[in-house]
């Protein structure tokens, strides 16, 4: 499925006179609208490998039909949201669900959608066919040091096959854990992990990164061995400079202050990337800014001042990435509003006046602090998101392309109604 | 795999000695033992044919082999149990996975492990082959009548299977809501639910109940259409007389006082059932008693006295199954502990002295009733629960025996390594 | 304090052409903006007499100073409230701390100030001096006759003054509950409130209505006896058809949803009125809108399609109301934060396009009924807010205006800097 | 109020044959009962000198009479607890609530109760009288470097009390943070917070502790500057070797794991005290395994085995107090109560079989080690408790002999009935 420049053009000159009424409606009210959709431009989602087909649950999955069927498929379907957006413009691969046979036609496909690599993702989750030891009670974790070794060998293996490719990273979400008191001595299984995790660390290039994801529980039910912030800052302090504490939205308890975590573990200089997406009671997975939109904002407002502070690159300095499952929607389409939505909040938090945040602060005037946030959040910055697209290249209104164009029904046209993506 | 009486009693007379010091002693501190003794051999508690499989999360599943294949052997595995423990005499089918092809055989077959039919479960959670309608979106909650007409035909049909073999209630657990805000009209998932079940309802014969149950999340994650027990006793209410609320432990948002709420359903007449597990963070779906023991003592103490208030059976007036999914253990021993914790915690509130109870409540003597209850539950009625096993001639340490008899190895040799019960 | 009409009228001619300039740009986005100004003339707020001073923890309280010292103070500071903002029409009285000493001097200061008395609050949360009976174990649910005789009379008592204000009902919040396992008997408490609540009931006059505030915990901690939405439906429906349940924000379980709470209860016919405020662990208090803005706009889109639905008034078939508490901010800025949010979030419910999202629901089309609602939520129509000020005779900006007049160094400086608002 | 100790023995020995009947039924139970009682007789904890009052919540406060007025009855209160109980060895006092006058009057009075010092506790959550500037807006953590200076310094005035009276450890808990996103700026809050720590540190004399507290939320309601185990352990990782991390079991979030956060604390060497509690919601400061014994059980069962693991003296190497408030109940019958919890779920982890346990985990025999513990759990050690308290010249039954001498009316009718403890 291929969406043209010229289909792009004629949807966009259909919409742009009220386009650019909205915007400089907009750019009125916001001083540094110029600036902001200069950073839009240059702000990079990376989408994941299995965020394309339709996921599930324990109790189910009903899939949506013409999913990607092997890693071309899904390069091809991130090309696809890329185009649309111009903000969706790398992918995170999931290995062995992702294993290029052929790298360089791999990487010419990858290069030819106008993508590029980020983080690569290990799995010792799972037991795939024909391996020799099982991930039931843990992999890097593991009491038995065979199995470590093999979870070990599989994380040097990802990689190997991510230098190859052109990434950079290495993320590492681990399930170990245990769910019953008892089952393991969180002392062992933290140092067990911990010297796993170094074997790794050696293994990385001098310009990689490895980022340890920490997750509070499931598919572990009573303890994870990366179970907090704190107990990932504390291996990523172990490891040494290349490591970094990932930021997933889902992985918290009840009423966590996601926001002033990502501060401080900025203010530490490890924090390494982050996973967008959005929930109401556990790891949901739904789609970014589907339920606490103002919480998205929140947290982009550290990122930008935190970010700011360290001199960092808003675009490259941290790994940005959605890390959703689509149960009861599109994929494509979900992904399509997740990347509206961080877009959204990040251009809120570039508007946010901080001379005056600050200024607030130093006074203690919290009704007024309160009062600068919500200017920013409540103003529609759509235009300028819209805006960044439009200079870009790409969709004025990447959804309703997207449907105009009966995406899906082509993609089943061409892949079949039955079709499951890898690894789902 | 059988176990024969002869082995059971061999096994007992090794323990007896001990068993009958510890029986003495407890005699000796609880007033009213040989009473609770009695009750105890009385209680059943029904164990569901897809707890005999090993289970899994939505990232994978790690079997632990013997699996039972088919609907017979899911009745020989619970036969195991019943020999072992006296207690749980009784098996919930899950339709369309248990649907029998020969009932009478069925039926034989029951009666000779010497159990008898719980609570029919109904699936409109997932979607079987060559069904007509998808449930994606629902099952009778679905804005579509053509859908509710096929869930609605299924629920009728396990009713007729059920009659068949001789079960005498329907358990009704809907997956049915939305994973986003705005996919659904809460009003109208609520009429259609109710009128759906109003159909199911009709078609109950005369001496049976259904179980409305409900859960606060998953697999939906923004709403559920029986989302929490003031939803289910509207349904039930509604419904009429052979309508009951079905309280499963894990189904709450954290931190509910769940005992409370079977306190308030007993009170108004329409508690009907429950489904025992444990749980640290949502439907974990753990081990009975594994996390929380003393919120499953209070639970009990709110069934017996409330029971006791309204002359009900405690064996028979309420359903009482467990409904736990074992992921990391055996599922057979992890059945043998949920029966073992479940029978302790009853016999800790059938130990309460409920007259002192009742004055210290009377007087407002708060750290009198604390004392009371924390009486029953730090005293060790273990040997309660096996002298309730002994009288009915299973075994002193269920557990140990099923370990000695090497119960899984023979399984595995029986039925294979790579078993996968139906329905998982 | 009194703020003058032609100084409200200076202050918007100043702000005059800006926000004509937003009003059409909005007007021109939304097809509905005159019917939802004239919506939002119309509605108004009710604010309690406790939220005018300062709040507190059990660990301290520090006062902003100038705080009403009795209640013709605090009618004077809703009044000003009302002159800023056109929408804090009526005032909340909270008895015993708010008893009017001579009624017709109390009624003419309201009416003088352009508010109505909404419903009234009774106290047996509380000990008061030379009170008979002692609170600490419950009121309406209390073991003792004679304690709940006393609780009963003083509801009776408040229904009493409230008729010779002219209120038209009354709100019993209960701290009732119980600490401790064991403490009290779930059943007896609840039979004994209900008892209580029905001697209440009798006493109402023929045009009043009753709300049965619920909350999950605190001040108890183990149990509460009107402790979630499904226990004060129970009790509403056995009181009779004047007995409604009252919807507070922050008392909730972590998670809860609670739109479709009010779904459920209009549905019913049984959602009586509402409290507004936010929270992120607890009972908060928060300014309305400044944690959750995402959730009280989806509240406010069940409000108002439900009311819709039933053909009821917006404005004078709840009751709504703010419940907040000001640890940190000054009270009145606080106040004018929470109405500024509530008219937001009900302009955006009105805003939704209806049609639309029921055709999205009748066709599972999850994505796009996402889209409709967050349009309604992206779309900044704070102008339309402010018009309707401006229509009233309000202020275009209240709070700026509140700052610019130093309202509050002004009250310091008649009413003094160490003043407690009564009942704090 | 004085209890002799012939009235101890009296009452000892009516109780002894039923004792003795007890203890040696357990002794042959549990092998190591000798050396769990010699530890359960050094076993100490400190009662803080607020938990003598009643408590209270923001909505009220019920006493219940003869409340200690003063510093000197604080102590005599400790006395007679440590009489009955010989557990409650040490006093933990708060300053300015309880400065003494005369310090070596106080420390004779100490002495002649047979007490210690337990760790000074400091206030900056409150506004004293004739305090230069409020806490409204943080102390360690202010933006202002007056107000920070003045909380520095009342901390360092506190370990100069300390050193006066010999205790060796300061805890901070700082109620710091703020309630509004945008309030604070997180990374400013907590860098002032560490300066102002290390200005404390600083005046440590060289053989002290000081103990960082962390709490996840109350009385600020957005953001907490130590708000949980990872924020605590930064602060005193870069703080040095003689900053620890202080435990609160009521300071998390729902759900949290507290076991494993014991564990890795201890694993780094960091963790320096604990304050026992119990809770159901929140904060709620309630009798210690009066909801969650086995969770109390399973943090004391990571205590024994990383204490262990280091060569840690048990009782000398952290420290031990309780923190809790007492709304309903009399509050040396409920620390009496949270002793006992506090000592029996001790001794069930000195029970727990730890050969069998790591034998159980290097095998991954999950089942297995529930067993093991649930063996500790459920064996009734509550004759190990008493005979080290027989053995210590205490009571057999310690609440019993409170009540049959009517300690509270004694107390009443030398105190008065409405008392008030200081800082309550």
């Amino acid at each position: 499925m291929n969406i043209e420049n010229y289909q792009i053009e004629s949807h966009n000159s259909d919409l742009l006179a009220k386009h650019q009424r909205k915007l400089a409606f907009v750019t009125e009210e916001v001083s540094n609208a110029q600036d902001i959709i200069q950073k839009l431009i240059d702000f990079q989602i990376g989408i994941p490998s299995w965020a394309l087909g339709t996921g599930g649950t324990r109790f189910g999955r009903f899939s949506s039909g013409g999913e990607p069927r092997n890693i071309e498929e899904k390069i091809e379907d991130i090309g696809l949201l890329h185009k649309l957006n111009a903000a969706s413009g790398s992918i995170s691969l999931h290995i062995p669900w992702d294993t290029a046979e052929n790298v360089p036609a791999i990487k010419a496909l990858v290069a030819q959608q106008g993508l590029s690599f980020d983080a690569m993702n290990s799995n010792t989750f799972q037991d795939q066919a024909n391996q020799a030891h099982s991930y039931k009670f843990g992999s890097l974790q593991h009491v038995d040091k065979a199995v470590r070794k093999q979870a070990i060998d599989h994380n040097i293996e990802v990689i190997r096959q991510g230098v190859e490719l052109g990434s950079k990273a290495l993320t590492v979400w681990l399930a170990d854990g245990s769910c019953f008191p008892g089952q393991l001595n969180f002392r062992k299984a933290f140092q067990n992990t911990l010297e796993s995790l170094q074997e790794i660390y050696a293994a990385l290039p001098a310009d990689w990164k490895v980022f340890v994801e920490y997750k509070a529980f499931e598919p572990n039910f009573y303890s994870t061995t990366v179970g907090d912030w704190g107990q990932s800052l504390l291996y990523a302090n172990k490891l040494g400079p290349k490591a970094f504490t990932l930021v997933d939205l889902g992985h918290h308890l009840p009423n966590a202050n996601i926001e002033q975590i990502v501060a401080l573990l900025l203010m530490e200089g490890k924090l390494g990337g982050f996973h967008f997406n959005d929930s109401k009671y556990g790891d949901d997975d739904l789609t970014a800014g589907s339920m606490k939109p103002y919480q998205l904002f929140l947290i982009f407002n550290e990122l930008v001042e935190g970010m700011d502070a360290r001199g960092m690159n808003h675009s490259k300095d941290l790994g940005w990435m959605i890390d959703a499952s689509h149960n009861v929607k599109d994929p494509l389409e979900d992904l399509l509003q997740s990347v509206e939505a961080i877009m959204l909040a990040y251009a809120q938090a570039l508007s946010v006046n901080r001379t005056a945040l600050q200024q607030a602060q130093a006074e203690n005037d919290v009704a007024r602090a309160q009062e600068i946030l919500q200017q920013a959040f409540r103003t529609d910055l759509r235009p300028l998101v819209a805006e960044a697209r439009l200079r870009a290249g790409a969709a004025l209104a990447p959804l309703d392309l997207f449907r105009k164009f009966n995406v899906r029904q082509e993609l089943i046209k061409s892949r079949g109604l039955n079709t499951v993506a890898t690894g789902l």
